[in-house]
């Protein structure tokens, strides 16, 4: 990690700084977040079976994630199938992928405030100093 | 975002490939997630008044997803103070910032992933094309 902090980035010690309020909590789970970012790679969709184990999940838990995803709108599901095998396929929808774009500039905030401050303790590492004055 | 995918990173159709094991949840939590960053930022430590106000915490949340991060070892916290009045200082541990940097890593991964699958998909936008073939 080398990238500096922005420029238009708050300072450091704005109230709030750290709250990070656009990480989504819907998006934020691990699991969806997988299942999220597989959905972004993959835009045609992808089937309930390949998105199971992108994501190493059990039917049971993809199939609660996918709800909670459907109910906020961020995710389709469709039932079809060829040669009578039924299938589902599961996609982003447009207003998924917008939210999911934002959740993600959040992540890019967050790599580079870490990135920014593993930068600044180079040179004096976390050395026991006693209570800060302040 | 305009980052390419890595050379070393697996092929997007591996299995587990959006599994992302390392988002450890005592981090991923969004509130630890804010609070642990504040800390990587702020090496020396930060007083329980100024990381609370720098997440937009309660005492009670704050408190509490502290004690979450000193029970798992990442964070440390030290009473004392200066003038006879006590204050809580916290600070994260060595192990804490490694785990934390490790964690960062996986951020970077998932923000990798979106960015690349954003170029792709810039082509040909999300058109509804029926069920994939496979």
């Amino acid at each position: 990690m080398s990238r500096a902090r922005g420029a238009n980035q708050p300072p450091v010690e704005s109230p709030g700084r750290f709250a990070y309020e656009g990480l989504e909590r819907v998006i934020h789970e691990k699991a969806r977040l997988g299942i999220l970012t597989s959905l972004v790679a993959h835009s045609e969709g992808l089937l309930f079976a390949d998105l199971k184990e992108l994501c190493t999940l059990t039917d049971g838990n993809l199939n609660r994630h996918l709800k909670v995803l459907q109910d906020a709108q961020l995710v389709e599901v469709w039932k079809g199938g060829k040669h009578k095998r039924p299938q589902t396929m599961c996609r982003m929808t447009e207003m998924g992928r917008d939210r999911f774009l934002q959740y993600i500039s959040v992540l890019e905030a967050i790599v580079s405030d870490a990135a920014a401050s593993e930068a600044t303790t180079l040179s004096g590492k976390n050395i026991l100093k006693g209570l800060p004055a302040t």
